[in-house]
């Protein structure tokens, strides 16, 4: 039988929402403003008519439930979402209840980090699904990660596991947003990232980026790096090459404690490709112990933002596999 | 039931046996040089008649197998030690088929990493018991480590993870004995505490270490820090209090990642206590993101060398487990 589920990715800027068919993924999906500096209650309107036209757009099929991935905390049990960043005046909110007790309590809810949920979408719906096990780094505004063990999301003991962003590789280095001294987030999000290439762009004062992005170098974007790079710009390329070994040091920080040798790369700034991941390639083998360098590989992910919708409608598929195999035990 | 099993850890200088029971702990000990440059043969006859006389110590109990924590890589199944560092010419060696061809086939056998046996030996006989989950780190001659998931060892896809002393906090900081760039052991290890301290003591001039340990500090060690700063001595206390810092961010990195926040430092390294634990604890909450700081904890484990053998015990009675398990489900 097929098994549908709604999938959103609740981001600050815009919710997206996808119906999902188990075995061929999207089947209809929408973008719209999330309105945040509305507040929740607004937020959570909005979410519901989501939910509703997708629901519509079923027509007869039959809907399970509703993943939610979104950024920020949420608690074990999968039901809470905690002060999302980017969503202001929202502290602690019980979603399932809310979308149960707006759209009926026969859908199951279930909310997970937006980064958990987008690797799970890689696991069964992108570059994941040959492995059982990765670790995923989202490169973007900020720097996400996710750890998928036996393909599922291995979550830790709050739920919070995969911030691979705030790991350090640097212990005297700069913070990053979140204050964390030396992460590779304060090396690879797109404000940092920026700010370091027109340090490092001084040695190069030929390159085609200073009349891409003005003189000063301001309006620095990391598709103008990845775009003169390409062009073959030697000031591109050696800030890519410098970004690409932080990021295999980070990733080699990863293998060596997870023993997960598959890394899958996603969010914007990974468009860059081989630009940024063929430098981490080269340099990453140095931050792993000799045995363990076998195998190791660096994929990019190219569902783009597609991969947190299905991931967050996947969430609803495995809660139904779990159901199953509990009432084929009792 | 009473549960019997005998516990060996394997290095390079000796090897250290004991007779375990699953409650009560150690019954009986022994250590003998490994003699491990007489090659593979005689270690193997070494361990074997290591295990005789622990049987016979055990006299009418019935013993129901041998665990082996051993440095170097162990396989999947947990019968082959390959490589181990420390005991020249083993290639790759089937322990269990080797200890059962001599022993009997009625004794299990199972073979583990020292790291994640010494830290299962925490996890249900030291400071580890009251944690379901915890990183365990080992300070001594190099850096180990070890994972805790639910009270048993988290290996990774090859039975590898854990590898916390390969774990770059430097980026561009100086390669381990293994060649990992700024890797913790880089730091932390004995020889190269020393030699980090040496440079750092320059400013100390009137410290006591250059009486304890010569003018030229060439024979110092982490005991005499240790001592010293124990004493009030600034010099030391500085070393101690830069190890720790760096300890902080490596032990920062590994709870951004798993969302593990009880961590256990053990080796003979942490006999220094809080002098290094202390500022490692200060320093830790600069490397992990905010909301993951709650419930952070980094505890000593005192069992000393025993963690080794007692965890290799354990082996044996979880397989003892999981075949009960399996039975009585079949």
């Amino acid at each position: 039988m097929l098994q549908y589920a709604v999938g959103l990715d609740l981001g600050g800027t815009n919710i997206k929402a996808a119906l999902v068919e188990r075995k061929s993924g999207i089947i209809a999906s929408e973008r719209i403003p999330t309105e945040a500096e509305h507040g929740v209650g607004h937020v959570l309107a909005r979410i519901e008519n989501a939910v509703r036209r997708m629901l519509r757009s079923a027509s007869d099929k039959h809907v399970c439930g509703i993943g939610i991935g979104a950024p920020g905390t949420v608690n074990l049990q999968r039901t809470n979402l905690i002060h999302p960043p980017n969503i202001p005046g929202w502290t602690v909110v019980d979603v399932r209840a809310e979308l149960q007790r707006r759209l009926g309590h026969h859908l199951h809810v279930v909310v997970e980090n937006d980064a958990n949920a987008a690797a799970l979408g890689s696991a069964h719906y992108g570059t994941g699904r040959p492995y059982d096990s990765f670790v995923m780094v989202t490169l973007g505004t900020g720097v996400g990660g996710a750890i998928i063990w036996n393909n599922s999301i291995f979550r830790g003991s709050t739920g919070a596991a995969g911030e691979v962003g705030h790991m350090t590789v640097d212990s005297d280095g700069p913070e990053d947003e979140a204050g964390v001294k030396g992460a590779i987030e304060a090396y690879l999000g797109v404000r940092h990232l920026s700010r370091h290439a027109r340090r490092q762009l001084k040695a190069f004062p030929d390159s085609c980026l200073y009349e891409i992005a003005g003189a000063d170098l301001v309006r620095l974007t990391p598709e103008m790096l990845s775009k003169a790079a390409s062009r073959g710009d030697e000031g591109a390329l050696s800030v890519l090459e410098w970004a690409g070994q932080k990021l295999g040091a980070v990733l080699g920080a990863c293998i060596n404690l997870l023993d997960i040798r598959t890394i899958i790369v996603g969010g914007g700034v990974s468009a860059a490709g081989t630009l940024i991941l063929d430098p981490a390639r080269r340099s990453i083998l140095a931050y792993i112990k000799p045995g363990m360098r076998d195998g190791v590989d660096i994929l990019r992910e190219t569902l783009g933002n597609k991969a947190g919708m299905l991931g967050a409608a996947y969430l609803v598929f495995e809660l139904l596999d779990r159901h199953a195999s509990t009432s084929e035990e009792s």
